[in-house]
């Protein structure tokens, strides 16, 4: 992050920076989201948004660095997780999977993780950063509200149905899960969510 | 899949087309597997099968189409998904759990399964064949062996758990998951895969 921290340090003495950033910002975004990690590269950012691509190191660094910066989770886990995990333990998968399914089918929330999933698919590089945000921005907190025992076990097996419900009815598309409507994907996975959560484990 | 027929009848006449086909199944299964979809070529496997690149639009017509042809399953669906889902109902998520697993942990069976994953993730054109290789090749013939009432659907559910086990230990390597010896894999994932096979649905 020395990169891009020392871009933040100097846009305070540059107006005009922070409009440049959030120009790339946007770009890369937009690519890395819809080509994948390995097709977006620090030049054709710097051309959808309109700069020179030595201004895309200037500011980030490295593609991955970049990636990193961009590919922000759709919600605040810090403020959404413990408000899921809170409350009765009955009611916790039901809870998880409401709000997993409700990013899911809003346009911009969609478009966000299954960008996620598909950069974490194509590239080690891009795996990488998804396993650290994961870990760090979903996994840690979500442990820390659970408490209970193997959180980060539960944790992790909670991220392998909700990812490959990612890939199997957003990515993949495999009917019927594809073409069922969003209460009812809830509905069958909530006892799933509700198993990996609460429930005595192998 | 006219061009790739074309390409095998007339194999028949050209003695030495049999071997150029394996060189070429052999380097694109290795690209598709390790590049992914988008970084594989037809050049780049003609370059690395040693062959001339018309020789691979002769005898696979497209990339679609070479993709499809050699990310086999590897395993026989046929021969398994009976014996699999056959036999008593309540071990059926624990045979399953230790199908897969034993295939993922097999080097030769991770780098197909992950490599089909990846190819899925990263391109609309290898999700296609990634569908339609699920639905035919696994869904189907788990549907007719499972026969019980809503099998597609309880076959694509169980589908999003494994491909989000694939994701999520090989893939992604999201810890703890990622470094738990096999068979406590196959324990965890077992009542999951029980449930989505034999018990009531929401």
């Amino acid at each position: 992050m020395t990169e891009q921290s020392r871009g933040r340090a100097r846009s305070g003495r540059r107006p005009g920076d922070s409009g440049t950033r959030d120009a790339i910002r946007a770009a890369a975004r937009e690519q890395f989201a819809e080509q994948g990690y390995d097709r977006t590269s620090m030049r054709s950012v710097a051309l959808q948004a309109g700069v020179d691509p030595t201004l895309v190191s200037h500011f980030f660094g490295s593609k991955q660095k970049l990636f990193a910066e961009v590919m922000q989770l759709p919600f605040d886990p810090s403020a959404v997780i413990p408000r899921v995990v809170a409350g009765d333990r009955a009611g916790i998968g039901t809870r998880l999977a409401g709000f997993v399914v409700s990013v899911l089918e809003a346009p911009e929330g969609a478009a966000r993780l299954t960008g996620l999933v598909r950069a974490a698919a194509s590239e080690d590089a891009a795996a990488a950063v998804v396993r650290e945000r994961i870990t760090h921005d979903i996994l840690g907190p979500m442990a820390a509200a659970l408490g209970s025992d193997q959180p980060e076990l539960r944790g992790s097996l909670v991220g392998s149905q909700v990812v490959g419900m990612v890939m199997a009815r957003y990515v993949v598309r495999i009917e019927p899960l594809a073409s069922l409507p969003a209460e009812r994907v809830v509905a069958l996975i909530s006892p799933v969510l509700q198993h990996y959560l609460a429930e005595p484990l192998a």
